[in-house]
């Protein structure tokens, strides 16, 4: 980099249009485009980063709410392949995505873009889709690192979060994309973490991001996210997107010695690596429109999750009978979010449509029922009220308007609209088979209505070809294979972050700490609508002959049999979720460390394997600031959701080995119980102090000492001075040594 | 203090025995003595800290977990007054208590030490117990000083609480104590604060404690507390107690010129001006034993809670009936915890000997029923059944062991030892009328087992006095009138601190932060088995008439009427709790902000005033660093418990005036809402950047624009520069000099 200037280099670290990074003598601009579930490329370069004017047709695939649910790291890495020839015939290098941020509530006005309320799930699914963006040299930009886990007030909010919480909850997602699938670049998010800026936050994009992760890539802003350019630079930010137009501060800033030019050629080598990166991508005219179509309705109907079916569905495709379809949103389809990854579709399917020409016997009717926005109308209830009570099955197409869920705001309430539910209970009185679709990016509370309902699929926002692939489920030209990654509570009291979220003041604490989702439920054992994992099928499933063994240390092989035991093809999510058997620093009740997506024909088995390892086990020790593993007893459970666990064994670990340094301020029970240390004070005290954890000792007693460090007897009388202390943490450290 | 040489300030800033500071030339020592709820004088100087080993009697009064039942602030002042004397008269100038520590878990080891789980009843009852000492002119000296909430790691552990939580929950009611009641000391606490060593936390002991709050007294270490001598008294500590002897290390520091002997020297003044204080206490030879006793009693009286009553009580004393009396703690009673607080009681009283002496007309059989170790004894069981089988009444004594409660460790259930709950189940099989009498000092579970107790009387720990309490109570010659100070949960996972109780590997996280006890509880409208305010009496009472008169900016005035309407004496307790008819940044369902003890005759009535100023519609703002009052509607409830509100009323605050200060990084909202920016911003818009927040935009569009800072939007392309940003900023704070 030596041959280029300061000022060439300080114009590599800001962009020069909305989507372009800035070209130099012998490096080219990087074109970026937003993403992720679409390609939105803006031919204007002064375009907009919150999806509000034009971009070029391109395929919406269903957004990452609807590949969440999906459990199919395969069926997303195709998704992402795909994305990229889309980028890539757009003329776009780098796309700007996966979104990887946890589902902490339900209300987060950006959920529809994120998988899961789960790390692992949403680290497999996030690693797939850059795998499958970057199988064609286009980059993948993973965000919004980190902790972006709500809306309101994102651009100055301190995400207040305890170290243990980040690393088991909201980092691991990025960690698992960062070092196994190695995105080209990674966006920062526009929050404070503990009342720091992302973008100026050196722990985080350079301690932990590369020093930690080994992260080589390039650290850009979310578009807008810099708030000081020079302790961005100096903290790891490499790019500002868009660009303030200040790279002469940053020059100014070098010469007038408050920035290092080391900061700024650092982060103009990453961007010329960047460069060097895309370079090799590869290059299309165009796509297979048709192809692309088709993969997105197959993505929709691997995403679609059966809440419920008291064995209405599916619908006979041969019986002629009479079908009410009813719902505006039938006809005019929710398939994606607004804000920054609006994609501009290339065609859309309507469920109505889909349903005419799906080729069953039935013969179909069509009623609104209810406007989309919200006004009520009695003339389009009493239509639909009508249309179901001469129907054989009325499918209820209900959801969220638009206008309910977008980056920028948060939701407030889980509800559907009012007049949809009383529309759902008016066509039940006269209907007793009524299948309830949904449409919605968020969580939407089912537990008020459900019992009004035959059978209720969950929709989400299913992209451009989400209406055949409703009709493809509902009419059983496939199974719907789709499971819950984010739980539906009873209510929205009882979502765990509830007390806390959104925050006031410039804060949100985040207080459930570890306890997101199933986390929090299972571990409280409280009633939810339907847990993680769940989603029903139209075939059963047997689970059996599990056995867990050991590959080496700390390392196991898990493996069960799961078969189709029912009439039709379908797919199982097999879920493995690794429990504590014993006591262990307060864990959750179990968390999900695997998970296998398998289609089975009828009377079909398949042998699954997952490999455990000892980070699978593991707890974040902020004491030691590294992972532990405590060693003990464990069981794994294998279940087809967090609630419905069919099979468990138990593996036994002997921990990581790691022996804790003893010093004066352990404490009599953390001596007593250490293997060097133990015996060194058991004879120390037999001789200066008997009464200290002696024979006569009351368990009381014994339980109030254990608690006490050494150094702190002395002060209650007890003659145990601070040069036996200074002797026995000496004679400690010298057998340690030795070990 | 030029007077005293540099090692006779070092040496007054440290003890020279357990109980005693280094007397100087011409500055006495002072006498420190454990209690509060009575005086544990060790007369040995190198007497221990734990309550192991002899004390001089004294009388045991209630602990905390009793009086703060009582809800009965004039009660505890003459409970104070009568430790006061007692401590003089063995010749102590200053009790350690009260201990103030909020009850953040019923596990908790030593919350029989505590109050409540309140702030503001905790402030009350403790500013009492301190004006009641030092009457008298004997020292109070208010502990644990701060965040002490669990005994587990107490000596390492950080409490890891968000600054809000800090100031609403766990600082409040050292705040009213230390403002209100002035107490001579304070007390540090073992553990650390966010990091921070309480005795080394310079921001608590002297920015807040004496900054904030104008204190003027004494901070003295927890017997051990110190750490780092040096680091302490930077930090605002005073006197190291007991002493490390380390009074030559601080002589060094100061000449080595790493500590400023005006640090020394502050403290060996605090120190002197003590003693100047305790000079003037009053001097006593001794005490009236039978009527401290007696005073014990009728704390005892106050304090036990009548949870449930079917009717059966309170038993007829001149009936000639047949009375079992069952359970060991019937005869050896449990009436205090153990730990530093424990106290050689002057004579005691058991309820077996005080029911056959309340001169009834009944005839008494005891059984004990079970042994107090927890064996069970199928022989004991077998005679409790049988006496339980011949009486019309039993009166069944349950509690925990001895060895549940103590300092220095937390405990693991709530539960009672299971063969006392079979006990229960037993004796309810053949007797239909059970009535159980505990003896606790944490809450117990009493969920699974009250169905089979006709009544339940909570007796928590009574002190000494506690046997005769509880027959007068019993058999009515007084009406119960103590109320819950602290939830009792369903369960213990519904505790809100559960999942982050005690904490693991240094840190214990406050998860729940403000939702301590009734407000989570209340807030998420989740059941308890009792709610905070509980509590039954042997009448019946009305309220009426409340009316709430506005007397100054953010003050009220409340009244209301509360008329006995049964046929027994006995006392009310009246509460107020505000809650907040309006959307408040994530407050609290309703906050206890006053309540009065009223005993009244039958048929009498009361008028029952109270203030509210706007500290008690405030909530802490981060931002800001202040309380904070937003303008609004505010609820004044009026109850017999926290769910059983019998009046409300609305009041309306202006607020606090406060304005906020305008800059880039406002948001639009922020703006636009404000009285003297928004004008500004819409005139600039109007010409500027008509679409933003226009005439045209829509509700979506808008809630997105309004969460943007106003210096973002250039980065979205909106035509409103950085140059036009800091014109408005600047107009704006022109504009609000001028007002």
């Amino acid at each position: 980099m030596s041959e280029l200037s300061l000022e060439q280099k300080a114009s590599l670290t800001s962009g020069s249009s909305t989507w372009d990074s800035t070209a130099v003598e012998g490096v080219r601009a990087v074109t970026f485009t937003d993403g992720p579930h679409g390609i939105r490329r803006q031919e204007r370069r002064d375009g907009d980063a919150l999806g509000l004017t034009h971009s070029v047709p391109a395929t919406c695939f269903p957004p990452a709410v609807a590949l969440g649910a999906s459990f199919d790291a395969g069926l997303v890495r195709r998704v992402g392949a795909a994305l990229a020839r889309e980028a890539a015939a757009l003329g776009a290098d780098v796309v700007l995505g996966p979104g990887v941020n946890i589902k902490r509530s339900p209300l987060c006005g950006r959920n529809f873009e994120y998988f899961s309320e789960d790390p692992h799930l949403t680290g497999v699914l996030g690693a797939a889709l850059v795998d499958g963006i970057q199988s064609l040299g286009v980059g993948a930009c993973v965000k919004h690192f980190a902790v972006n886990n709500q809306e309101h007030d994102r651009m100055r909010v301190s995400a207040d979060v305890d170290e243990r919480t980040l690393r088991e909850i909201y980092l691991p997602a990025f960690e698992k994309i960062v070092t196994e699938a190695r995105p080209y670049a990674v966006m920062c998010s526009y929050n404070k973490i503990n009342g720091v800026y992302a973008s100026q936050n050196r722990w985080l994009l350079t301690e932990l991001l590369r020093g930690e992760w080994g992260f080589d890539g390039l650290v850009v802003s979310d578009w807008g996210a810099v708030n000081d350019r020079v302790e961005a630079l100096r903290a790891g930010l490499d790019l500002e997107m868009p660009p303030s137009r200040t790279d002469d501060e940053i020059v100014a800033a070098v010469r007038a010695g408050r920035l290092d030019e080391a900061d700024v050629t650092r982060a103009a080598d990453r961007m010329r690596a960047l460069v060097r990166r895309v370079d090799r991508r590869e290059r299309f005219d165009g796509w297979d429109v048709d192809a692309h179509h088709e993969l997105a309705r197959e993505a929709a109907r691997g995403a679609a999750v059966l809440l419920k079916n008291d064995g209405v569905l599916p619908l006979d495709p041969g019986a002629s009978q009479r079908v009410a379809v009813v719902g505006e949103l039938a006809r005019t389809p929710r398939y994606q979010g607004h804000g920054s990854s609006h994609v501009v579709p290339t065609r859309l399917d309507d469920a109505w449509t889909a349903l005419q020409a799906a080729g069953t016997a039935a013969t179909l009717d069509f009623a609104a029922g209810y406007r989309l926005d919200g006004v009520p109308d009695a003339g389009l209830r009493a239509e639909a009220v009508a249309a179901a009570e001469v129907a054989d099955v009325t499918l209820l197409f209900l959801g969220l308007p638009e206008e309910a869920e977008s980056e920028g705001f948060d939701r407030t309430t889980l509800d559907l609209p009012a007049d949809q539910i009383a529309l759902l209970r008016a066509v039940a009185e006269v209907c007793p088979r009524v299948i309830a679709v949904l449409a919605n990016g968020g969580v939407v509370s089912v537990a008020e209505w459900r019992d009004a309902a035959a059978a209720v699929l969950e929709g989400w926002l299913l992209g451009q070809a989400g209406g055949a692939a409703v009709a493809d489920l509902l009419f059983g030209a496939h199974s719907p294979s789709g499971r819950l990654a984010e739980t539906i509570p009873l209510r929205l009291a009882d979502v765990p972050s509830y007390l806390h979220f959104p925050g006031a003041d410039g804060h949100v604490v985040y207080g459930e700490g570890r306890y997101v989702g199933y986390r929090h439920h299972d571990t409280l054992d409280t009633e939810v609508a339907y847990p993680f994992g769940h989603g029903l099928t139209y075939t059963t499933f047997e689970y059996s002959d599990l056995a867990v063994t050991e590959t080496g240390q700390n390392a196991w092989t898990v493996e069960l049999t799961v078969a189709n035991t029912g009439e039709r093809a379908a797919a199982e999510v097999v879920q493995l979720y690794t429990a504590f058997a014993e006591d262990v620093p307060s864990r959750p009740r179990h968390e999900l460390r695997g998970f296998r997506k398998v289609f089975l024909a009828p009377g079909e088995a398949q042998r699954v394997t997952f490999a455990l390892t000892g980070r699978d086990l593991a707890w974040w020790s902020t004491g030691r600031g590294a992972w532990a593993v405590s060693a003990g007893r464990f069981t794994v459970e294998i279940g087809a959701s967090s609630r419905d666990i069919r099979l468990t064994a138990e593996l036994t670990t002997p921990g990581d080995g790691h022996l804790p340094t003893l010093t004066g301020m352990s404490t009599l029970g953390e001596w007593l119980d250490h293997p060097i240390g133990g015996p060194l004070l058991r004879a120390r005290l037999a001789t200066d102090a008997p009464d200290l954890a002696g024979e006569r000792t009351s368990p009381m007693m014994l339980a109030l000492q254990r608690g006490v460090p050494l150094v702190k007897f002395r002060t209650f009388g007890v003659p145990l001075g601070l040069a036996a202390v200074n002797e026995l943490v000496e004679a400690a450290a010298r057998a340690a040594e030795t070990l």
